[in-house]
């Protein structure tokens, strides 16, 4: 395979670094679309032309930010009521932790196998009484006992790209999914998985502007919890001052402040994405990443076990030399810390071509 | 005085909206300057093409995040080690009140004018067992008592641009200053102001873009207090998982992710106002705000009792219909939610001619 039909070939030329380069990160972040950068422009334009203040702005900012809502909801297989926009996935882990009110003694179930964006948050819970229970990812259903009152995972590990088990959509205490490497990049239904939380990124796999992302929070959690910090934005009155309640929705977790450019430019993408279908990318995405995997293993690579993702991560001697050589031969993918592991991440924009690049790359 | 000396007439000639309308609503959100439209532009540019990948791009991404902190850091007369980068005012306020980890029965002082992004998160709070004492803005000090563990209240009051009390400085609890009417329109030393937290904006009286602004920390607050959800660049050491601490600066307390090109354009606004002088802007707006108050009690208005700051508020019947008219008339102000108030905000870029925009579209 190698065109993946005409409609991701005119995909992958929206994307003006895939001309130079095999971008195999989207993992950290995704390749920016020009009509991203258009979009932004055009609202920077408007800022500085007509100011940022009165109602017809503030209905523009309103209405962008629920643009953005509604696409992300529609990647998430949620209500747009039930989304929240944050600034990344580990804000929205943050926010939902915090939401979660967890008292000294709580016990969280988390895997061996976490980001810093879901650890940092759980560190700073543990420092203050909460027992935080570390098992394998495979495990973490399992893992939930009488003191357990959150599980908070992976939907796909950053590590591996190995999937969360399907056991959690049956655990009975709220589950926080981190969705960084999922939103996106596989297909996602929040009811499916059980997930009361699901916090992912706006500039991985959605393409969009640094500073975005997004909380799903279940009605339910919603009737449990209340945000830690609300804002005017968050408010269903806010002038009823310290009487005011947030709003019914997830708006009520929104982080309080986003700037209308970046919120133009992810609209944006998500329109490029949307334009060459969502079954496609991930069709796509997924066997290429399939297909590295096998070709790695083909020139002896120990290829972590993983799931049927867009993550490909392999042991490679020197990984963070090596990844800098590749990056000087314009195949951009990145080293995990600590380790001697290197990971690809295959989109809708990622071509044959690319992963051909990356082999030829490699020492043999 | 009209001119403002050629410095400020050059100055105000760098945001385009200047010359369509009576810009006079900074203490929403500022005019943008035309140089931060063409950073974030350049920005833009630079990412589309080389992509968001590897260490150039994150050292690239790290240096504007520095730029910005050391030009707050001077706004705030602070050591940049201690100013946090956050996405406004109101997180800020979130981040600072949850590092404080109150609890049930614990007390919090404010005032009786602060804004929904103070009262959102102390009604959170309230929620959860937190007394919440409030008093006129001048009493905040001399009201702190036996169960007071924090002062929260605004630097300068959105609602009628009065001053904190200066006995503040004096309290033996921790305060929480709400600077989004002060950084940048009136000269901050934290130090002298006795604040252990000041939470300001990068959207208004520094012109930046939406979605920035600043927290500063100070070493003691640090020593005491922990981030309540720190994120892989909080961490000291991510890669230590369960065992990761926070900087010890006040990077510890920054929002998880910010976009490259908010924070270039933040940066080019910072240097416009740097190129005039905040001491010349600090002395025109003031005065110009000072010269509005009187012009309107000239004109029969009840201006509301207000400090040496950059705010005029006053008594106007259907206050919502008539702020909607002078927006009309290319004068834009705003109106208090639930009074009838307006309010006109000053910065270095107003001149006279705007001042008499306003009263020529006033009713007499």
């Amino acid at each position: 395979m190698t065109a993946a039909g005409s409609g991701l070939a005119a995909l992958r030329a929206q994307f003006p670094v895939c001309a130079r380069a095999a971008y195999l990160n989207a993992g950290t972040n995704g390749p920016l679309p020009a009509a991203a950068g258009t979009a932004a422009r055009a609202e920077l334009d408007h800022e500085l032309e007509a100011g940022r203040a009165g109602e017809p702005y503030f209905q523009r900012l309103l209405g962008l930010m629920e643009a953005v809502r509604a696409g992300y909801a529609a990647r998430l297989g949620a209500d747009p009521a039930d989304v929240a926009l944050t600034t990344s996935t580990t804000d929205g882990v943050g926010r939902a932790l915090l939401a979660l009110d967890l008292r000294p003694g709580d016990e969280v179930v988390t895997s061996d196998e976490e980001h810093p964006g879901l650890l940092g948050p759980l560190a700073a819970l543990q420092a203050r009484g909460v027992r935080v229970r570390v098992v394998p990812l495979a495990a973490v259903a399992d893992a939930v006992g009488p003191r357990t009152r959150a599980v908070a995972c992976s939907h796909v590990s950053w590590r591996s790209g190995a999937v969360a088990p399907a056991a959690l959509a049956e655990v009975d205490v709220p589950v926080l999914l981190d969705g960084a490497q999922g939103v996106g990049a596989v297909p996602v239904d929040v009811a499916a998985l059980g997930a009361d939380f699901y916090a992912g990124p706006g500039q991985k796999w959605l393409c969009g502007p640094g500073g975005l992302g997004m909380l799903y929070v279940s009605p339910a959690m919603r009737e449990r919890c209340a945000p830690p910090a609300p804002g005017y934005l968050n408010l269903a009155d806010p002038a009823a001052g310290l009487h005011a309640r947030p709003h019914a929705t997830a708006r009520a977790y929104d982080t309080p402040a986003l700037g209308a450019a970046p919120l133009a430019a992810a609209r944006a993408a998500l329109a490029v994405l949307d334009g060459a279908g969502w079954d496609a990318i991930h069709a796509h995405a997924t066997a290429l990443a399939a297909r590295a995997a096998e070709a790695l293993r083909a020139r002896g690579r120990e290829v972590l076990p993983r799931g049927a993702t867009t993550l490909v991560t392999w042991r490679e001697p020197d990984a963070p030399a090596r990844c800098a050589a590749l990056a000087e031969a314009g195949v951009l993918v990145r080293f995990l810390p600590g380790e001697d592991l290197l990971r690809a991440s295959f989109g809708g924009w990622s071509d044959d071509a690319d992963l051909d690049r990356l082999l030829a790359a490699l020492p043999r």
